[in-house]
Order: C-alpha cells, then sequence, then structure tokens
C-alpha cells in the first residue's frame, strides 16, 4: 500500500503577495461573511503587522505565544478562545501568521474546532475524523515546512513526548509565501530555523524508508538551501526568496527523518529548546553519523558567522541527561531509518548522553 | 498580481499502485453509489486493462481514439456520449488512462458536463464558470504533464488554432503513478513523449517570463529527464518511475514556453504529427537559439537510439509551408517570452520556413 499524498491547495508566492490575502478571503464560498480567526506570533504584537491585515470587526485576533514550542495545554487553550468566540458559528477561515509553532497551533486548534476532545487525543497517525475549516498560512519565518506538511507538532507534557497530529485535515487550503515577511527576523532565528528544510530532508534521503517523489522534491530544497546558505548574503531578498521555496518543497517532501531530530527532541522536550536550534546541537555532534552533511553544515555555519555556543549542557544533573536520553530514544522509527533495527546497540545509553555533553 | 497556484489534490505513487483505485473511488462521498466513466486510450482497445479496472456495471467506458491530438469536434462528441449515458445523474468520478490525449480529453469532458456550450467556447484562460466532476488520472505514458497542469489543450480546427481550455476547474483531482503502465510503450513514443517534459521545461527555464517555484520545480523535472535519458536504458523499471515523477513536476511547472512550442504546434495543425514527435523536430532545427540543450538532446536521442528520419516537410506546397508558419507564428507569448518583443524580425516568414525545410 503507497500513501495517498495530499497536497496544499493553492499557493501564491511572490514579493508583495500578502497584499492579495484580501482576495483569496473574498472568494472563500459561501462562508465568506463568517468571522475569521487570525493567528498571530506573539512577536508581531508591536510591529504593524495586524494593521496591514484586512482585519474586520467581528474577526478575532490571537497573539501566540512562542516563547516556548506549542504544548498540548496551550492548543487546548487557544481552541477555548476561539470556541468562546465563534459560539457556535463556523469560521470563514483560520489564519497563521508566524514560523512553525504559529502555524502548528494554528493547524491543531483548526482540528479542534470540528472533533471532540482534546488535542492529545489526536497526536498520531490518521486520527482526525472530520474536516477542519479553511486555513491559511502565512509563514514568517522559513525552514519548519509546517505550511506544507500533514502534521501539527504539540508537546504533550504529561506523557514526556513531542508528538504530531499527523493528517491530511491538518494541513493548509491555502499558503501565501511572501518573502518580504522574512526580512526582520534576526540572523540567527533565520539560520536556525532554515537549516531544519536541509536537516530534515538530508534525514530522509540518507534513511531506508525512501519514496522517490519525496526524494525529488527533498533534493530540490537541499539544492535551494546550499543555495542560500553557502551564498556571501542569506538574507539578500532573492535569498529570503529561494529559502521561502526550500521549505515549500521541504514541508511537501517531510518524508522520514534520521538521528538529527529525535536528538534535536530530546533538547526541545527537556531543556525547552526551539526546534531549529535544538537541531543545530544535534547535528553538531553526529560528525560520525552524517560526515558530509555535518561538514558543510560547519561551512555554512562559517559563511553566515553564525555561533553555536558550546557548553549547553554541561552543568545538568544525571536525572536530566537521562531525561534527554529517553525523550530521544523514543524516537524509533527516525532511528532505524539511518541506524537500522539495532539502533540501541549504536545509540547506547551512554553514547547518547557524551554527545549531549559535547554540546 | 501573483497567480494562486492550484495543486492536483492527491498523488499516489509506485509500482503496482493502480491496484488501490479501487479504494480510492471508495472514499468518494457521498457520490460514490454514482456512476463512473472512465476514458481509456484506445490502444487498451486489445490489452487487459479494463479488466483490471474496478469497473462496476453501470460504469461507462470510452476507448478514445487518439490517432491524431483531440479536436474540439471530438470532445463535444464524447461531452454527447458522456450526457446521453448519464442522462442528468451525477458523475462519482471521471478517470483518464492513457497520454496526454487521453488526459485532456477526459479533463475537457469534464467542464463540459457541468458548463453550458461546446468546447470552443472555453478555449483560452479561466473561462470555464463552474466546477467539473471528480477527475482522476492514471497516466500510462510519461511527458506530457497533463496530470498535473491546469490546460486540456485541443485543436480548433475551424479557428486553425491549438488552445488550451485553461482553467484550475480543468486539474484532475487525483493522480495515481504506477511505472508498470508504461513498461509496454514502444520506445520511440517513450522517448518523444518523455522529452516533452524536458522541453517545455528548458523552455521555461530559458524564457524571460519567470516564476521561482516553477524554476525549481522545472530544474528538478530536467534533472531527472537526463538521469532517464543520458542513462544506459531509459525503460529500466527504476528509470520509468523517475520520468513518470519528471512528467507529474513538470506539469506543475508548466511556465511559459519558448520557441519549441510554436513550431512544433505548426506540426500539428499542418501535418497532424503528435506533440512529442513534433517537438523533437522542433528542436532539432533550433540549434541557433537552444545551442547547450541542442547538443544534449542529440546525445540523448544518440544514447537510447532514437531516430527522427529526415525529409518530413520536403514535398509541401507553397500553400502548406505558409500554414505552417502562421500556425507557429500565432504563438507570440512563447515566441517573445524567448526572443524578446521583436520576434517576428527574428522568426521571419523565410527564416521559419527555412526551419521546416530542415527537417
Amino acid at each position: 500500500m503507497y500513501r495517498n499524498a495530499k497536497n496544499v491547495g493553492y499557493y501564491l508566492i511572490g514579493s508583495g503577495s500578502l497584499a492579495q490575502l484580501e482576495g483569496v478571503l473574498a472568494k472563500l464560498k459561501p462562508s465568506q461573511a463568517n468571522p475569521c480567526i487570525y493567528f498571530l506570533d506573539h512577536f508581531f504584537e508591536h510591529q504593524d503587522l495586524a494593521s496591514r491585515l484586512p482585519l474586520q470587526p467581528h474577526d478575532l485576533l490571537i497573539y501566540v505565544d512562542t516563547t516556548d514550542e506549542p504544548t498540548t495545554d496551550g492548543v487546548d487553550h487557544y481552541r477555548d478562545q476561539a470556541k468562546a468566540f465563534l459560539d457556535g458559528r463556523s469560521p470563514a477561515a483560520l489564519l497563521a501568521f508566524g514560523g512553525g509553532s504559529t502555524m502548528d497551533t494554528c493547524k491543531c486548534v483548526g482540528n479542534l474546532l470540528t472533533n471532540p476532545g482534546n488535542s492529545c487525543d489526536y497526536q498520531g497517525w490518521d486520527l482526525v475524523q472530520h474536516a477542519a475549516p479553511y486555513k491559511i498560512a502565512v509563514p514568517t519565518l522559513s525552514g519548519t515546512g509546517s505550511e506544507t506538511s500533514r502534521t501539527g507538532i504539540v508537546m504533550n507534557q504529561a506523557k514526556n513526548l513531542k508528538l504530531g497530529m499527523n493528517s491530511d485535515f491538518t494541513m493548509f487550503d491555502q499558503v501565501i509565501l511572501d518573502p518580504d515577511l522574512t526580512a526582520s527576523v534576526p540572523r540567527n532565528q533565520y539560520f536556525y530555523t532554515g537549516i531544519d528544510t536541509y536537516m530534515h530532508c538530508f534525514e530522509s534521503l540518507t534513511g531506508s524508508y525512501r519514496n522517490v517523489i519525496v526524494d525529488a522534491l527533498a533534493e530540490k530544497a537541499i539544492d535551494l538551501c546550499k543555495r542560500v546558505f553557502l551564498s556571501d548574503d542569506m538574507m539578500s531578498p532573492d535569498k529570503r526568496e529561494l529559502l521561502m521555496i526550500a521549505s515549500f518543497l521541504g514541508g511537501m517532501a517531510a518524508g522520514f527523518v534520521g538521528t538529527v531530530h529525535p536528538i534535536s527532541a530530546g533538547l526541545s522536550m527537556v531543556l525547552h529548546m526551539h526546534h531549529g536550534l535544538a537541531n543545530c546541537y544535534a547535528l553538531s555532534v553526529q560528525e560520525d553519523i552524517y560526515p558530509e552533511q555535518y561538514k558543510e553544515f560547519m561551512t555554512m555555519l562559517e559563511k553566515q558567522k553564525i555561533a553555536l555556543p558550546k557548553g549547553i549542557c554541561k552543568d545538568l544533573t544525571e536525572e536530566q541527561y537521562t531525561a534527554l536520553y529517553e525523550g530521544s530514544i523514543v524516537h524509533e522509527k527516525p532511528l532505524s531509518n539511518r541506524l537500522g533495527p539495532n539502533f540501541k546497540q549504536i545509540f547506547t545509553k551512554d553514547n547518547v548522553i557524551k554527545r549531549f555533553q559535547q554540546m
């Protein structure tokens, strides 16, 4: 059985394309008179983005706290806020403006508006039963691929697990890629997030679970990432546009990751580190597993003058190291994708903890 | 204003994936009890394909005559046949099994089932007003990109014009890519058709009207075509799979073509030559315009031992040469895409006719 892969419905790309959002909303029939719910990264609370959006008096604007990555409790809270506001009405659309945290929050709230229960009930593969409202993604940060992927990743702190709501219903219906929106991203964050595409694509390509369309898209996304991160200025307008496309294709390609993402997930779980930065640390201690990509990544860091300060795991307790190990080793499928079914003989507790200590 | 590009809804890829068609149809709700209309290339009339399909007694099977490329009259005729059969019912799905001619016929009939008038009324950009029935493409020949493109190309013999029904409604909702289906394609036809992707992608990339996502997809499609046609055996199972993906991505990338397609259109219009072969002849007389691609194409022909016999236009009348010129020069946008706004100063009547004489 092959997977019947769903595509994002529509995409618009180009500098200034955000201005076309009003036209996109006007075409939503028959629901265009209903309210919209806008999810904006809290970074925009003190920026002019909201004033540039076609917000109507009957719409709801929610600033998403992205200090930490989305949690099941957080998503349930935004769901409550949206439900109270809607008061039984159907929304015309849910819109997300931000990076992976904001987009994933919007995707998961969407599922919870049409499905009973809480977010923890839908973490897993194809558990969502009913179609979500129409959703529009406007990434303001490139690299997570959330705009085109079929997952919304949420921390489940009760279960000590980071897991996605993996469903066709989780996907956005429309994506608007306006590279002007990433011009003001801090350089470090731009790098850490953008490199996520590079990482999940090479992890997919070097794994044993493959799919030829995913391979083709991943190869192209890597090619675009190299053009961006090995260039003299990764943030020039044309490079910002290329990185948006890399992220878009990388999200479509979202195949099976390898050993970078599990180690990264441990860091996010235990140290609340953001996904992109955590990936960078994870690859920085895996020269033995991904020698070629490690070298290329180091060149990118140097070329873009991005620091990755050492010593982040040096003062941890025995308990914390164990938690880091457990938060990583739980991701069996990605680990076996790269290391084979006997991955625990390579990623022993000692081996994994030593890697964290080297960070 | 940027174009809001639509994607094909779902895609399945893999050797033997045709077996999943029944499952795909079973999920069509609420219409799955309604009849389906199957369009099969007439090539399959004496093959076992129909017996392997989940045809129900209440379904209609139409063999599409693909001796020549689809015409407006032909499409209107199949529309009449489908309407008479449906007798007011809505179809669960229209399905196409074949190459570009069969897929384009299915796409155009779909539009005519929900829109009044005849096919000639919808040749152009965004003229279709109402959504077509659910449509499924199962390519049995790779290269046209019809499975993912938003156009259905039809010859309008009254207007002496080859023109597409260019609309989001023209697109397929589901694509099933089963490389087993191209195993029995004659080698020449496999080459001529497959190379269409290579051609429209390089024409798009060397033109002046560009779009960065289209560029990325086109680059990848070309890369895959090279892996196929510069290999030792373009028809090995893995190469047939790669070519299916190239076609799929190439259709998504369908940007603006250059000077190959207009000359090719002239040949199809006047000599009823099939699109893929006509493209090959068109490039074979444009070494001056596409030197690098010309050279690469010649290597591909040689490597795959594909003949392109000379002399196809040697015994034509003055009138026929004029018709060839007129059927080419009418494509102003593609010609100016490559040659600039003064393309008529380069592609004079003499210049164009000389090219045809060299074929």
